[in-house]
């Protein structure tokens, strides 16, 4: 492993240490002097909180100056809740700045703005594995629209409930605790009004005794339909918003204004059925639970398929088994749009 | 590990070298000497050939006498296409047998006739491992009714057709692969006639290259409705059995008739509804491929099951991914007939 490689693996250890979580990327920084000796090693620790280049250079200090700053992510530009990267590094005096996967994002412009002011800026090593620490923040970021994933609960029979429309612990509780950890990752958490008012869910994270976690995800309930008072959707464990429509491209972008990258979609099989048919569906995480059923709803409603040839096909890329349950991962094939 | 042990994992070994295919249990049998050295292996090779303790004793000529038999499973002492093991065993002078599994068949008794002839028996370490290697075989033979094995291949939303009833190549080349495989170790493979009607199967076991295979299990069709000449199942391929009923007790009851200890039962959604009602079905294995379908059948019809607490549960013993198909088996959970 040359030098630049090794470093750049000890900032993508750094970038792992921060939290999963929407909205921001999980980042790491390894700062060298000018002999090449690591003076700082930094990572993002969450939204608010000082950026990777902010927390290496703090560690660095005056050692920093004709140094090399190897960063998983390009250098940000612009000024949110902290001041932009390329002026801490550029105030530190680094010499050179390697990154390993570039912001995709059309507002991004911290290596033009580095090699503006004389820094020697370039690529990277290890661009696979950077990108897909952060797949979710950088696909949104360079579609403009949250990355979606759609969960399911179902039976081995594609049940998501019974006939009398009962659905509780149709898993078993290590998967509904992979649910929760999957909430605490995302951004916001979208369900239609049908599903709202027949379930009155939470869709809080929770932990394993079902205490409320500190951070919520943005709870999203898409359709006319008004909650009734007393809606666990209107309790003060996380924010609600209300879209009194259904339309799944409206929806996303108005949660992408609300600075979300990650949604994930919880049902009914008729929102389902929309944001699928949109080709709006990035990512299907399905819990198949060794259980039959016989009758109830399914998980997906029509698609307007008539022909096995025209399957909406997905590939598997992780199966799990979670006390029995079986989680499967799938991305959908690319095509063009259904509608 | 002891010698006994030592011996009776050879055996084991041994057993495994034979045919995974009903009607006969993989046997496997070590022979010693007087002394305590190894003078035979042998193991059954299938249906028509010398059962596993013949094939050890014709390796271990002379040398048996005064010495120790280490059978997988408790010796025969009927006659049937061959003669009793008994009777070899005691022609040839061993002192002893010990055997990892009892026969559980009402008709056993081969240790019983070995004792009343002076010989030490008994049971022999390894028990476990030797009733997984024939656990249909030895299921059937204590049940007196064949071991069911259903198959089904779904999509994630749980169907097995589309709209139009098309139905084809749900799963891939190599869970398609698997489920030959799985005939090929049955005796008889089930279907209702509206699955016969709709869909034509061959049911015949081929090879990749779609080549029927040498052993076929006995092809098996539920219902009054009579097949059209031309069908496949009317082909030279493979033998024909058509009840002209839709009862799953009767028809086991006919198949174990025919010599048959596994049943692999292949559709429709009626007759596994029909089957998992009457709980007659011992073993799952459900090939889940990564599409969404939105419409079309179900893999199984009305269980008569209301509530979601009512689910028919199951455990689930495997699973696998075969080219992004997921292949899981489970079995029921015991419970008292549904019907």
């Amino acid at each position: 492993m040359d030098e630049h490689t090794a470093h750049m693996r000890r900032a993508l250890d750094a970038a792992r240490l921060g939290p999963e979580a929407d909205p921001n990327p999980r980042v790491g920084c390894v700062v060298t002097d000018a002999s090449g000796v690591v003076v700082g090693v930094g990572h993002h620790r969450g939204a608010g909180t000082p950026h990777a280049e902010v927390d290496a250079l703090r560690a660095a200090g005056a050692a920093a100056r004709g140094g090399t700053a190897h960063v998983t992510l390009e250098p940000c530009d612009h000024t949110g809740r902290t001041g932009p990267c390329t002026e801490a590094l550029l105030d530190a005096g680094v010499a050179a700045v390697r990154y390993a996967v570039a912001d995709p994002g059309p507002g991004a412009g911290g290596a033009l703005r580095l090699r503006d002011a004389g820094v020697d800026v370039g690529p990277g090593p290890l661009e696979e594995e950077a990108a897909e620490l952060n797949r979710t923040w950088l696909a949104a970021v360079r579609t403009g629209r949250p990355f979606v994933t759609w969960k399911c609960a179902t039976t081995l029979d594609g049940r998501s409930a019974a006939a009398d429309g009962s659905s509780r612990w149709v898993t078993g509780p290590r998967a509904r605790a992979d649910v929760h950890a999957l909430r605490a990752r995302v951004g916001a958490v979208l369900v239609g009004s049908g599903t709202a008012l027949a379930d009155d869910p939470a869709l809080t994270v929770r932990d394993a005794d079902g205490r409320v976690a500190g951070r919520q995800p943005l709870r999203v309930v898409l359709g006319t339909r008004a909650l009734p008072t007393g809606s666990r959707l209107l309790d003060d464990a996380a924010e609600t918003l209300h879209l009194a429509h259904r339309d799944p491209h409206a929806a996303l972008a108005a949660v992408r204004g609300r600075g979300v990258h990650h949604v994930l979609l919880e049902g009914g099989p008729t929102l389902a059925a929309a944001f699928l048919d949109a080709g709006l569906v990035d990512e299907v995480v399905a819990y198949v639970a060794p259980a039959l059923l016989g009758a109830g709803a399914g998980v997906v409603g029509d698609l307007g398929i008539v022909r096995i040839d025209d399957a909406l096909r997905l590939d598997t890329t992780d199966v799990a088994v979670l006390d029995g349950d079986v989680r499967i991962k799938a991305t959908p094939r690319p095509s063009a749009p259904r509608s």
